[in-house]
């Protein structure tokens, strides 16, 4: 038997499948990004996960792959480690999650996956297999058109507007409810003081949206400026790949679209027509990360079989 | 005896003064600012400062005015405490730096005063003892227009024409020099990993300013966004301040400012004439902070004894 996983700063997800590629069965756990939890957190998410993925199951799982956000580095043995007592001679393969969402959109086949989460990145293949990978330089100088980049600017527009640099919004009220504070002061204090100023900054994202919906110009001009961001990394991935036409290429996932899909979607078809001159079908991914993981190790061990045949 | 002390990120500078504001002595040390240097740091730069400003003289201090950086919060019990020992008996004032470089410009008269050091901020105050401040949000949701600013933005456009994203620049080979990398992956690990990508990226300024001289023309447009950002921060100040004239009420001072002041100067000046429609003629701090530090003691000593003597 085969385990996919997904290891998400915020959940994990593990699926088990037989050789057909069909699920047998699926578990969740807690948050499992090493990067961004402690090692008992992570070891205890993923052994939750794939505990209740395996249920009755008395075989042996052959091989793994496992999903994981952000720079592998250290991660990877981590990973490994881990997945190695829990499914005792198994295979572990780790894989970054931008590889693992392009497989859950195109099966293998060629196209530009972007993802618009807390980060932003874009990763795609080309008939060749030539792969590119445009942005995801993180929060500091990179990221652009993510929730992060999107609430940051949120409260940027805020405190500009407070200060008299920039016009009025109602983004001003909604930074002190999302801060609970009276002043932007403390709001300051809070986000220089905050471990994790990149996810305390993202999780402000959705105020700019729902401001966006009821017609705040200066929200509504952050989330067109996100999509001329992502327009703008479609692009570059797209002419780096050499397509000569777009028609199902791309692919879009990530906590941010989804939680504003609503608003981005029609917005960034629209701009990606008028780029590309061309009818934009936008893929969503067509199974969770975690079956993607798994039909990757299908493919890596029917890979192996083929080689051992010859 | 009046003693005045500007405490820094890199350096710390004292100066004594007499009862009629002629500096008697003069010391410096290192870095003292408590948010960025540990305790024993601080004090020891703080102690050899005040000694040597002190030298020969045998008398006492009776007040200590300090210029310092940032929240002021925790930081001025610290400089308070380490004052009191060096200094037993003296009244110890500590001022935040922009009140402090506001006094070094215009000497207590009304005027706008902008930093554009690592951070950026613009300090105020008109006629009627009215005071505003206008950015200093710091580098994750303001500081636009300052050495941070500049610094990041170029390392973004280098990126962003890594990818194909943006124009081609000379600042992608000066990225790499500059972080002594032969790839972005590598820049990336250095800068996440920093513990302080604040200066880090900060660094980078010189680049970009070198970049424009050269007439680099990606360059160029970030200094001339950071010059934009400045304007708009002056206008946002000399509005809420109800100026009718800017003449002789606008300074600048600040290690980016000074660092790229043959660029900056013209640029900012012939854009604040647009702007506000008449002359201007930019001042630039008429003494060091720490003398300003000083006539900030000796004023409150007058205001003193003014109310003793009523």
């Amino acid at each position: 038997m085969i385990l996919g996983l997904d290891c998400g700063g915020t959940k994990t997800h593990a699926v088990l499948v037989d050789w057909n590629g069909e699920v047998l069965g699926e578990g969740f756990g807690g948050p499992s990004n090493p990067n961004a939890s402690p090692m008992e957190t992570v070891r205890a998410s993923i052994r939750k996960a794939v505990s209740e993925a395996l249920g009755n199951f008395r075989g042996s799982v052959k091989v793994a792959c496992v999903s994981a956000a952000g720079t592998l580095g250290g991660m990877k043995d981590i990973l490994e480690g881990i997945l190695g007592e829990l499914l005792p001679g198994a295979e572990i393969i780790v894989k970054r999650d931008y590889e693992i969402a392009h497989v859950a959109c195109f099966l293998f086949n060629p196209g530009v996956v972007l993802i618009a989460g807390t980060g932003s990145i874009a990763y795609g293949i080309n008939e060749e297999g030539k792969t590119v990978r445009v942005g995801g330089w993180g929060h500091l100088v990179g990221d652009e058109g993510s929730g992060f980049w999107v609430g940051k600017e949120g409260i940027r527009a805020a405190l500009r507007a407070y200060d008299g640099r920039g016009r009025g919004t109602r983004l001003r009220e909604y930074m002190l409810e999302y801060f609970k504070a009276n002043t932007p002061d403390g709001i300051i204090g809070r986000i220089y003081s905050s471990e994790n100023p990149k996810t305390l900054l993202g999780g402000f994202a959705p105020y700019v949206v729902k401001a966006a919906r009821e017609k705040d110009e200066v929200a509504m001009g952050i989330i067109k400026d996100a999509v001329e961001e992502i327009v703008l990394t479609y692009r570059a991935a797209v002419r780096r790949l050499g397509f000569s036409s777009v028609r199902d290429k791309l692919a879009i996932t990530g906590g941010f679209y989804f939680g504003s899909r609503d608003l981005l979607r029609p917005l960034l078809t629209r701009r990606l027509e008028e780029e590309f001159g061309e009818k934009v079908e936008l893929r969503e991914p067509l199974m969770p990360e975690a079956k993607a993981a798994a039909l990757v190790a299908l493919k890596y061990m029917e890979g192996k079989e083929h080689e051992g045949s010859r």
